[in-house]
């Protein structure tokens, strides 16, 4: 499993809400691709949505938010962490 | 206090130690500009270093990495977190 970091861009206006909405629909069906989406944190003024997952692939990450409507425009694989 | 996301681009080949030691940088100053940066992740491939950080001002946080000798290529406010 490896960490990855996806960024949408063109979200501009994105509200609470709709981050909310679109977070559980990756939570619906991210089981099915063995990915967990772990958190997600939004600039509406920019328009710029970075999402935080676990998961065997990049591709599998994408198919979970190709499915839930919202394909990522970038998805890096980051396997160093600091915290 | 806003949360930020900021981004390093051109990091490729970047170890675990070097990411280690330019977030202990990082720490070292940010006192200084009342700002705390939480987590960062790495991707060397890439090149592309993502860093979570809270703070009073986009410029606060860019003095921070400056002054450790690392600033960022971009930084996003992010007033939205779902997790």
């Amino acid at each position: 499993m490896t960490k990855f970091m996806d960024v949408h861009h063109d979200m501009r206006g994105v509200t609470e809400k709709q981050l909310q909405e679109a977070h559980r629909a990756d939570l619906a069906v991210e089981r099915e691709e063995g990915v967990h989406f772990e958190r997600a944190w939004a600039d509406p003024s920019s328009g710029t949505v970075y999402c935080l997952s676990e998961g065997p692939s990049k591709e599998a990450v994408q198919r979970v938010h190709t499915r839930a409507g919202h394909p990522a425009d970038e998805i890096h694989p980051v396997p160093l962490t600091v915290s």
